[in-house]
């Protein structure tokens, strides 16, 4: 069994002695009742078209073996086409093993997750190939950047899992990034960590390394998904042969996967909302269905990844009016299928300025409207994924945790709705120092982690400081302050016999 | 009649030579089901809570005309005190005669609003005293700067009507700042203006001159509400006399008044969400009863201002989780009621930033979750409403135009579920030159007005110009092409001669 850490509580609470107001780890749940922009009859349309899809065009599934699996599930599938095409019963059929929900364990069962129904979990930025401070700008990705940021998703209580390479580090050659990466991710943090499905044999590594850092064998493996993955269609209606190969190993090893259609409506998909949504559903559901047909049973998550593009440039937005329809949709899309979801907190800024703020807020708006139980990118995402941003990762935190805050349920008990105070306190008076306020004050509001609610004159004495600046002395006193999390030394040894064995044989071969 | 203005999808739309694109002046609507956070008996726990402050503990009513109007109509009111207490079946009595909705007629028609049911009108900041901007910085309210602020509600589509002074012009003495400053609404802009309820003779100088903006007589005024104003509760459970005056002066003449309870959590309120949604409630419910005892049927809303306190420092915060569910939840009170609701834009930052922006952000969100009819403080507020800001009103422009756009409903039709156009582009091809992107790709998405969507070295040639500094220039070039209203020169000199008269005879004796 992993051993247990330190409470996080305990070390990150609400007056952790950094003066960093962060809330208690703890899993977010979202009681609301879905907000849905589409009637019961429009979803089934996006759900018929879809299918008419699948039988009638079809997916390409580029890795023979997949079609071979396909066809031997009962798929249609014809000798030297790469077009995989799904009868409609059979994709209704295969959707049923999908688990509704599933837990997925770290190392430090204090971290371990629900992923679907009410559950939420957030993930920090993933696979960006820049990254920029305030201190020293952008630049490329290195393993410097890559650490520091998942230290401080270790040490981010609102975010409950890695969800990638928060940054490529490029300056490790790409046959052994993986190794040195997972590594990393299972020393800075006890978070449940990501590995991609760039081939087989990445996956193998990944899910023999979450072995060794847990101290698990394969028949607990099976039972425990441990490590998670995306697979991303290669849009339109295409899966390429490394993802295939990876989404293939990690079903086999019942660990998670998220299939993601890449749909930008008037790129990569069709202009229209309703048509992106029936492309990416196709795709989705063929990526589902060959989940089960790999491994019925196997836990999978549908992935809501459909916005726009800047139809002057080409180049795709985030966070925008379309963005928002287009995931709550995409929450009613899967709650049909019952399958747990995943959206982003996307933008489009250059900047962790406004732009990146309001971008921002209408994509959480969106994922929490529409029940998306992982939200990737949570924290840290700027340019469209092109770019990690250190104090873009504390403007997301803070926001994160006002939007765990307003999960939490308002109470009605009869002393909350305070009859007797207000008759007490009577008309024309205060309530800082009625019985009513004293008992609660210390635990009544949100504390906000970045905000500055100082009046203009001390805000100005204190230098004006920008959201932008405040965040970027948080994440540095996060990461003076971070320790790492236990790691029991038996199998720190093992990861590194593991690691240098392989490095030893070459690593990939790609 | 009044004189048809120029269309403002003209002047203003998204092809407007200044470059700017807006969305056309048109009045959304939220057709969507309501959000909903408190259960039906939670919802009737605050009602019940409610009735019981109006009848126990009761509301200060301090002018002695308002206590005779209510003891003439059924209330309880005791010589020499002014409590008024209410009994439950009163209270549910006079509500009846509350108008669901009703029309708020502009000297524009095109401007005329629906207020209630499922429309959304917007206003810009009001009564900051102080403004900034990155030019000049933050300086003391004056002439010239609410002149701008206006000119740039009457530019921007986003806005409906004028919500009170954007920033309180203290160059101009206090007993005849409402006669230029009402001018000022009424020549600058041709979207309803405002007037304060400071008394009685202020509101009768305001329905005079929009009497004669307009061109109506008082029976033609009686049928159509022209302009509209706030009246605060001195909470806890307090109305002062000059608000009464006021409150009675726009009641009588049938022109719609905003009621409003002033109750920060901790501070003025109980400490509790649901306690401050119960005075709030109260003192809200005993103004609306009160209106209509003044004139059955005189137009009305209902006013949500419950925010929280920083309990360390007592000063006011907005935008945040407390506020977004005492928002949320005021709209469920208010659809109980069937009454039009009010709340506002609301952040505490000292800057146009990321806090100024997640905070909107949240109170925005908050006010389409609660269906709220009457947005105040759209575009512009800083510091909790002490300073009106000329980037901050760009970047709510911003906000605002992205959530009308995501209240369009997504067209399922079975062209745009686009299986046809799918089945035609095919695996991995692009849809950029597809008929099916052709036909619609001029109109297809929201086109920002604000956001840089360019890639970050286009960003970067350009100047790496933040939001702030995009918002600071659309300001400039809007006010740069602001053309004043078209205005009948007969009208233009009455109010003149009005105003003139007004001044002569001393102006309002306070």
């Amino acid at each position: 069994m992993a051993r247990r850490g330190r409470r996080s509580s305990t070390r990150h609470g609400q007056h952790a002695s950094n003066g960093i107001a962060q809330l208690p780890f703890k899993q977010p749940f979202n009681r609301n009742a879905p907000f849905e922009i589409a009637s019961a009859e429009q979803i089934n349309a996006i759900h018929e078209a879809t299918l008419t899809v699948l039988e009638q065009t079809g997916i390409n599934f580029l890795w023979d073996e997949a079609r071979s699996i396909l066809k031997q599930a009962g798929a249609m599938v014809e000798d030297g086409s790469p077009t995989v095409k799904f009868n409609r019963q059979f994709v209704m059929d295969k959707l049923k093993s999908i688990p509704a929900s599933f837990t997925l364990h770290a190392r430090n069962p204090e971290h371990t997750m629900q992923i679907g129904g009410d559950a939420i979990v957030v993930t920090p930025v993933a696979s960006a190939p820049n990254c920029s401070n305030l201190d020293k700008g952008r630049v490329t990705g290195n393993y410097e950047d890559f650490s520091n940021l998942i230290k401080l998703a270790q040490s981010l209580n609102c975010i409950h899992m890695v969800g990638g390479y928060p940054v490529e580090p490029v300056d490790i050659r790409p046959n052994v990034r993986h190794l040195d990466a997972i590594a990393a991710m299972l020393r800075f943090t006890d978070k449940t960590p990501y590995c991609y499905a760039l081939g087989s044999a990445r996956i193998k590594d990944g899910i023999e390394m979450v072995k060794i850092a847990r101290d698990i064998d394969e028949a607990q493996l099976l039972q425990e998904p441990s490590i998670i993955t995306i697979v991303n269609a290669n849009s339109p209606l295409q899966y390429d042969i490394p993802m295939l190969k990876g989404a293939t190993e990690m079903c086999a090893r019942r660990q998670p996967v998220i299939f993601t259609p890449f749909t930008l409506a008037g790129a990569m998909a069709p202009i229209t909302i309703a048509g992106a949504l029936v492309q990416q559903n196709a795709e989705a559901l063929a990526g589902l269905v060959y989940s089960q047909c790999v491994n019925q049973g196997a836990p999978v998550v549908y992935g809501s990844f459909t916005s726009n593009v800047d139809m002057k440039t080409g180049s795709p937005a985030f966070g925008t009016p379309e963005y928002v329809k287009a995931t709550i949709i995409s929450g009613q899309l899967a709650r049909l299928y019952n399958v747990p979801i995943r959206a982003s907190n996307a933008n489009a800024s250059n900047a962790p300025d406004g732009q990146s703020v309001y971008e921002s807020q209408m994509s959480l708006w969106a994922c929490l409207l529409g029940k998306i139980n992982i939200i990737q990118h949570g924290a840290g995402w700027l340019e469209g994924g092109l770019c990690a941003s250190y104090e873009k990762m504390i403007i997301d935190a803070e926001m994160l945790q006002m939007l765990y805050a307003f999960l939490e349920p308002v109470n009605f008990d009869t002393d909350e709705l305070a009859v007797d105070a207000i008759a007490t306190v009577g008309a024309g008076n205060h309530y800082f120092q009625s019985p009513h306020t004293m008992t609660r004050y210390q635990n009544a509001f949100y504390a906000p982690m970045l905000s500055d609610w100082s009046n203009f004159e001390n805000w100005q004495d204190n230098g004006s400081l920008t959201t932008m600046q405040r965040a970027n002395k948080i994440w540095k006193t996060l990461l003076a302050d971070y320790q790492a999390p236990p790691f029991d030394a038996e199998r720190d040894a093992k990861l590194t016999q593991y690691i240098n064995a392989r490095k030893q044989a070459g690593g990939v071969d790609d």
